[in-house]
């Protein structure tokens, strides 16, 4: 992961709704794009020459933007004018996020180096929908809604690149998404250990720098993880907790015990943010999301070239949508250990409700909050029991199996989290009913066709990682 | 920073006994040693071609250390046989250590890459002593006392360079104080606070899996701070405390709340040692050191070769040390804030003393331990009023004044931390008696000509840190 780490790419992109090819539907944008003229200039960390001017690829002029910002002064009073930055908003959570808040009404600019679609080039795996390009979901969006996202391709590990989207761009609200999301991925080898911490922790520093230079009043919304409480014997709380000790009471950051190099870095994240809300007095939401299930969202279904990404295999996969694909295909629902991991799940429906709601009821400045963002609790078991029931009912004869657990965790235990916060603030979820599951399943066995059964098995042992780089065979 | 980041460059020295100059007392060893062969090979990470391999220096035959390890297959039976890498071991507390382990009968390696030294270049700084380079000090150390120390020169955030010092030393133990340790240092700028993480959760990422690669018994011995603890209104326990909350009990990782980059550095290690520990069954201890103050220790005065680094600036100086050099020069003893600030100290005879006794008493397979270290806990106040009552015993007009508080911190606060496991483990601590203190300012008299009192006043502010690297002036 050397070249990752050590340096990439910016591109400037001038293209025009004029421009869209309507067949491009998930193509690459480079091979699509082949008669626009594109720039590719190579840009290395710590050169000493000027550095690289970051460009929006947009599809309406300013003026349009700026004219709706003349409308008020304060960006808080209307969706219509807050400016909001979805880094990483061309992955599975951030693409349907960047939708639905464009839909309602604010200013949306997706920032994303694009490296989740590399990962899938380097170890072999795919979507089990096929994706188009950032380019074309964006104009296709254009076409539909009217509607215009900017687009800034490029790494936030580099803070020049980061400063010209912050000063370009002016955001009143960051989302960030932008980071390695995968525990196995983490867990492959040393490399990708050493990068999974390097590029979210210092990510994450350069956004809260770029907050803190350009946009102070700004609110960031950072996607954490529940992974970061571990498995405790007690009630998880949301972010703090109240402890009385030796006859003395103070309120906490609440204990972590993250499981993965990934989660670890979740951990790391949320003390640095922490830590720029008392120091600088940002404001900052900490969203400790539970496992996401689902694939449509009302924006992602308007049309095939806005679908979101599906991801089954062992390494990006989670739970509920693995389960779903094996029982589409008539793989066994594969259980790691007992199955007793219960942990909290949400449709991805409610992953935007959720950042929707962080956003228009801000942290206050010098606020560091912690929302647990899911809806339900389930084990693995009663997942595979759940699809089991749905897959008999649509035909589908569906078998649970038990496989070594390749990772390190309680696969019996206590579990009761806390999630009310986002309730109060008006959530509506979206529970895992039969019917959900039902269309979930239909979904999986219309693109059936298109899994490969070889990226289902897990394929990364928390315990036999290694030092040397792990090189992946077909 | 940059350039810290991207390479580094590893070293093969051969130097004998014979070639060491009587004079060369406080010379930097590239001059002195001019007439010894020298390499210089730059080594620019992620680069393709075979990696450099890394030398020890060694002043005695690698027939000794065998012979030595041949009388007993259990390192932990005999200290003589217990193969001990200090990282970061040309520091303040590192270079200490070496020497005392080394006089204790353990086989001693330093790994270093000097950057401490380079720190100073930059800032214009400069120990209140002056120090021999590190070949100097060690080949001092043989002549003296016979006893070889290895060295190892490079960085640790460079895994082919960490992986061949492994191959070839062959720890039992390794003491890891290898980190920028600076706070303040930490909240120059964006590219020092970046520097810091990285340099520090890399390099401590890569000891893991070198353990875990090369040395699975081997015992992590790692330096943390009671930074990490913040400033909580309950009394602080040693890693752990034990939550009863609605009914239930858990024993947790006691929460933490650091107040720098540096320190939440230092969190961000804990956390990952922790899970190492737990998944990979590696064995560490966390000592979370205070503020350690003095100069000497048996071994560094026993030549002016040896002698200790002694710091009393504004960026790597600390309240005690810093007092004492103000006292004997006439300047103002400079307290931040209200001076209320509460933290635990230790003489740096002690430190040596906690390191040995952690590694003599190893953690278990698996065991993540957490000890505090440190002996007393002071306000600054209170050493301030320390200081001036012993620099009045010695003729010296002691006045204490408050400064603006460069920090973000609380000025008056409960602070109450338990530090009882190394006790049980035998330390004999080393009070802040008024003779340690009368000495310690008769120490700082000697060296008062080589004070720089531009260098004494705090330059680095925490709400001020910008993201445009910040140049020093002289």
């Amino acid at each position: 992961m050397a070249h990752l780490l050590s340096g990439h790419c910016t591109f400037t992109l001038p293209i025009t709704t004029k421009s869209i090819n309507q067949n491009c539907f998930s193509a690459i944008s480079f091979q699509k794009c082949k008669s626009s003229p594109l720039t590719l200039k190579p840009h290395l960390r710590g050169r000493q020459n000027k550095p690289l001017t970051a460009f929006a690829i947009s599809t309406i002029s300013q003026e349009n933007t700026s004219k709706t910002h003349e409308n008020s002064d304060d960006p808080f009073s209307n969706p219509k004018n807050k400016k909001v930055m979805v880094i990483g908003g061309d992955g599975y959570c951030g693409w349907a996020t960047a939708l639905y808040l464009s839909k309602k009404g604010y200013d949306v600019a997706v920032v994303d180096n694009l490296v989740r679609r590399l990962f899938d080039h380097q170890l072999g795996l795919q979507s089990l929908t096929p994706i188009a390009s950032i380019q074309n979901r964006i104009k296709r969006w254009k076409l539909l809604t009217g509607k215009t996202i900017s687009l800034y391709i490029g790494d936030i590990c580099d803070f020049e690149f980061l400063a010209e989207s912050f000063k370009s761009f002016e955001p009143d609200a960051v989302v960030h998404f932008g980071e390695q999301r995968s525990a196995p991925y983490s867990m492959i080898d040393r490399s990708r250990a050493v990068f999974t911490q390097h590029n979210n922790v210092i990510g994450t520093l350069n956004v809260l720098f770029a907050i803190k230079e350009f946009r102070e009043e700004c609110h960031l919304v950072k996607l954490g993880t529940m992974g970061e409480y571990g498995t405790p014997n007690i009630d998880i709380e949301e972010g703090y907790i109240t402890i009385t000790h030796n006859g003395r009471t103070d309120t906490l950051p609440y204990p972590k015990q993250a499981g993965s190099f990934y989660h670890l870095s979740k951990v790391h994240d949320s003390h640095n943010i922490a830590f720029t809300c008392r120091a600088w007095g940002l404001r900052a939401t900490d969203l400790n999301q539970g496992v996401v299930y689902g694939l449509r969202t009302d924006e992602t279904e308007m049309h095939e070239e806005l679908c979101n990404r599906f991801d089954y295999d062992g390494v990006f996969g989670t739970a509920l949508n693995r389960f779903c694909v094996q029982a589409a295909v008539g793989h066994p629902l594969t259980v790691y250990g007992k199955g007793g991991q219960t942990r909290g799940y949400l449709d991805i429906r409610d992953t935007v409700q959720c950042v929707e709601l962080a956003i228009a009821n801000p942290a206050n400045p010098g606020e560091f909050r912690v929302f647990n963002q899911f809806t339900e609790q389930f084990s693995v078991n009663e997942l595979a029991s759940l699809v089991t029931k749905a897959g008999e009912k649509l035909g589908l004869e569906v078998k649970a199996v038990s496989v070594p657990n390749p990772r390190v965790e309680a696969e019996e235990h206590y579990y009761n989290a806390k999630h009310t916060k986002l309730i109060e603030l008006g959530l509506v979820p979206h529970l895992l009913s039969d019917s959900l599951l039902d269309s979930l399943l239909n979904f999986t066995i219309k693109y059936k066709d298109r899994v490969d059964t070889a990226q289902i098995m897990p394929s990364v042992s928390w315990k036999k990682i290694g030092a040397k780089p792990k090189t992946v065979s077909v």
